[in-house]
């Protein structure tokens, strides 16, 4: 043993000596013939379309703006760089068979130039640009004979006073652009705080819009993938719950639900994506509110056209993934079925808590582990912030046990990850 | 349109000037904190390591040969070296909390001076010899009381012409060591034959055995994950099946076997696993012949101590595929799940066909997922050659669907990537 030890000692301190007889280098290269598809972005949504890409035979470039970003810790080709440098859009984008996106910033000029130089650009501009605007979206809606709440553009106070009268104070105002994760969206109590918002916000340059605040039931969410020619397969319909505004959870499908409601909250969204010419996943994030007759009714919230967070159950609870199908949707090629392997699957948020414990989260992760053997923890890669994103778990239906059940496992094990602590005081 | 396209036109043409902007660079670093796992080794297996340790929220090295090897393509902190270079083994070892391989050709002096230096290397070497060395395997075995086949050293032409007269000529001869898919194993037919083979490769320096040959029914695996504080996680046990010696289909659990048998095959890959003291993915690949009652009775084949080819069928059929099993057990973190989520999975190696198709592969896959959705294609990033091992592709049963007929789906989906033909002659 001492004389391993020291033998070691010797390699280790002859290495600097040897250096020149090998070259020691860190590179990669592209697989021969590997189609390539460029994301702009570097979050957890490139980081997983890169998982998935792996075993597509893809190869895959990210415009990041971070060497440790999410994605740029997991993927060789990345590129250092800013997507609203329209420079810095193009290099990455030349050569790609397709360009696609994990976020909705980038400038729809951009992408039009790349367009017309005929680079392959999916989702396309036309159609982004309702999920980038809220009132272009609710109006395009609307047009289809899509469900929208009551809404108009605000672009004075006498515009929010009249609409917070016409609707009996149910008034939710939200900027038209940039909103996400229940930033950009506000609930004023009474006209005069109604007007003040509005005349403040509109004196920073946020161009608004108001809607009428439905009664909410809870929240649903119909994903479908769709290919630029034309073919949609959708996941079933998940209900999801948020806290705070952000995504906390979804159980897939959504439980006690009658079949014609989730069968038209499918057809809406392959409505959706095909009048607007959605290509890769869109997301069709749903109101659940009772009409006039006490019936359940839905009514559309928000687009999201890429992978969403509501999809991360498709994971472990499908035989393809959101992120698989968005990298077959942009390249147009066939998709795969969206059909589940369990009853039902949860997948629960793991948001950074509010400190961060001394125990190293991947301590947190093996006591979790040690409780659910089941669980599919999903981490992105990112340090603690309060409320952050840090990762999610997926959890299928097991024989015998109820789908309250898989729900709190799920949430007892997300929260573990980031607290260190059992909410149900389980001790192991 | 026109104006797009001539304006675009100016953009790229004054890319280079303004070159000067921004710095484009090609580079990512770890995620704070991630426990880092080295690799040595740049085929699928580790490529397919490192989808599975993006999830995890890992940091994966690999000591590559080459860049654009399967492992390189895909992950970013590549080594390219020798792993028989004694510097670059240290040197991508260094700072690693687990330093794992996919293959067993690193030589266990190297690890043996890295685990004196206090380096966390599994499998070790006292496990690894076992499964690099086929007569050191067999002796430990049987003394373990494990099933083998009648066996003996060959260290000369009498020692073989011996073996041949004993066993009445079922002379199955080995190398011991290096062999695989089929290479390394010989059936001699005479006295002669057999005389002059093992002349011929002792003049070579091959080390030889030679063991009995058995009556093959047909092939099992038996595969668990072990970690170095002794937890011990087993998938269900599956049939194999072999063609020219290179692995062509495994099929879990294997359809139509008495539950005693498999019962056997478990315990005994649980046994093995824990008397030799391997860690990360055993497999143990089981001939299953009958005794002279005709009783249905396992002797084991081969051992391997790292994720299988008869153990890709996990990543679509399984909770923990082998390979997130192979890391968790590495760093001694509690194992996954290995339960199943379908009453069966069939996996059917990519094999590159005689000759290659014109068609692009990617469009041969395009046909395959058009056909069967259902079909997971994991490719591996690899040029063809005849009989190569490219990719495989999973599929799990389907209600009201026969083995048979899963089997055969399987086999058609994975022979039409190669050769852009139906072997049942369908026309779409």
């Amino acid at each position: 043993m001492t004389q391993q030890t020291s033998s070691h000692a010797d390699q280790t301190a002859s290495t600097a000596d040897r250096a020149a007889d090998w070259a020691l280098s860190r590179t990669s290269a592209h697989a021969p013939g590997a189609p390539l598809v460029t994301i702009i972005g570097d979050g957890q949504l490139a980081r997983m379309m890169h998982q998935a890409g792996i075993e597509m035979g893809l190869t895959i470039r990210v415009l990041a703006g971070a060497a440790d970003s999410s994605t740029a810790q997991v993927t060789p080709d990345v590129v250092i760089g800013d997507y609203t440098n329209r420079n810095h859009v193009d290099e990455v984008s030349r050569d790609a068979d397709a360009v696609t996106f994990d976020h909705e910033h980038v400038p729809n000029a951009f992408t039009e130039e790349l367009i017309a130089a005929g680079v392959n650009v999916q989702p396309q501009p036309q159609a982004l640009i309702n999920a980038q605007d809220k009132l272009v979206m609710r109006k395009r809606l609307r047009e289809m004979g899509a469900p929208v709440p009551p809404f108009m553009p605000i672009e004075s106070v006498e515009d929010i006073q009249g609409f917070f009268e016409a609707t009996g104070g149910a008034v939710c105002l939200k900027a038209r652009r940039g909103g996400y994760d229940g930033k950009g969206v506000w609930f004023p109590e009474s006209a005069e705080e109604a007007a003040e918002l509005v005349a403040e916000l509109l004196d920073k340059g946020t161009p608004l819009m108001a809607e009428k605040k439905v009664r909410l039931v809870r929240e649903l969410s119909a994903m479908v993938a769709r290919t630029p020619s034309g073919e949609v397969a959708a996941w079933p319909v998940v209900e999801s719950v948020q806290q705070d505004g952000i995504c906390f959870e979804a159980v897939a499908p959504a439980p006690n639900t009658n079949a014609e409601l989730l069968a038209q909250a499918e057809d809406l969204a392959r409505t959706v994506a095909t009048e607007l010419g959605v290509t890769g996943v869109l997301a069709v994030e749903l109101f659940e509110t009772v009409d006039e007759a006490g019936q359940p009714e839905i009514i559309v919230n928000e687009l999201a056209m890429r992978p969403h967070n509501t999809g991360h159950w498709t994971q472990d609870g499908c035989v393809t993934s959101q992120f698989e199908q968005h990298l077959r949707a942009v390249l147009d090629r066939p998709l795969g079925s969206p059909a589940p392997i369990a009853r039902h699957t949860v997948m629960a948020n793991v948001l950074g808590a509010d400190f961060e414990p001394d125990t190293p989260i991947h301590q947190r992760m093996d006591e979790c582990w040690r409780r659910f053997p089941e669980a599919k923890i999903h981490m992105y890669g990112k340090d603690w912030r309060p409320r952050r994103k840090m990762g999610h778990v997926n959890m299928t239906l097991k024989e015998g046990q109820s789908v309250d059940e898989l729900r709190t496992n799920a949430r007892l094990a997300a929260t573990y990850v980031v607290t260190g602590a059992w909410e149900d005081g389980y001790e192991g």
